[in-house]
């Protein structure tokens, strides 16, 4: 972690969550203006496929600073999705256990937990494991959870918790996924 | 423009709004994702002293896809702001007319307007001044506007519309604006 640029020792539980487009998107916002204090940051997400080719090429201009990593199956349910739901199961509790070795590390001002409220609500993991998440974070280090659905029990936790609320999406008026703005 | 990269004609108008923490975020990651697809975007902020250290420095990191603009004179009634309205007015309107060349210039996959639904509540400027800019666009071009406070003119012509709602905020157990998260 690179103390010498940080001069809080609040780090904050930060909660984005909603069916409204701009949970991930703030999320990687937030690592633009970290770069910015030369902060270390990772981020892990928590449902495999879920980063397309945009933001997995344009996070690269953040690097090093900002590690991304993938664990988990991916989506549980889906067309195509022939993996047992145990697998998936087996697959989250490594990410758990992988995201904890992260923010434990001492490496990271920021760890962002991309999609988790998504493991959680899928039943992937459960509430003891997103609370050892949530413990493991440090007094002087932000934790970011992202994903719809989050958990009463989290919001709780949390010290900021937006909600992206869905107006108008271009869906309703028949308007396919967007590059540069779904992927 | 970046024609080579697009492949859609769907630009769309994109407002992020409401008092929650993460518009100007989600733009930001906007810009993240834009540049992994090597598209030109342009920044105009409408609220000047909006952006601070960690956005300013973390931008640069995404140059020379992203370019940054100020226009006008900061808020408007604050403590300290001893210009008189009219010059806010005039700054503003300066912004709009800077903001369609930009809009027009065929150099930009992407535009963000941040904080101009801010001009716009704090009537800086009007309702024909924010269609003009909404009107400038080309039809593959990307529109986002930001701010709390979207007009319902513009919610109607908008293709997305998330509002970022607050359910918790730090200050709310009296923790100060944090560095890399409010600045």
């Amino acid at each position: 972690m690179n103390k010498d640029k940080k001069d809080s020792d609040n780090g904050l539980l930060l909660v984005y969550t909603g069916n409204g487009k701009g949970k991930t998107t703030a999320a990687l916002g937030m690592c633009v203006r970290a770069v910015g204090y030369d902060w270390n940051v990772c981020i892990i997400q928590f449902v495999k496929g879920s980063w397309k080719y945009g933001e997995l090429k344009g996070i690269k201009r953040l690097e090093p600073n900002v590690e991304l990593f993938t664990v988990g199956e991916g989506f549980v349910g889906i067309v195509d999705d022939k993996k047992e739901f145990a697998e998936h199961q087996r697959a989250a509790a490594e990410g758990i256990d992988f995201a904890k070795d992260k923010i434990t590390s001492g490496k990271y001002n920021l760890v962002i937990l991309d999609e988790l409220n998504v493991a959680y609500d899928l039943k992937l993991i459960d509430k003891d494991q997103v609370l050892q998440l949530v413990d493991a974070k440090s007094t002087e280090q932000h934790l970011v959870i992202t994903g719809r659905g989050a958990p009463e029990f989290l919001i709780e936790k949390a010290d900021l918790v937006t909600e992206m609320k869905e107006i108008k999406h271009p869906y309703q008026a028949g308007i396919l996924a967007q590059k540069g703005i779904d992927w």
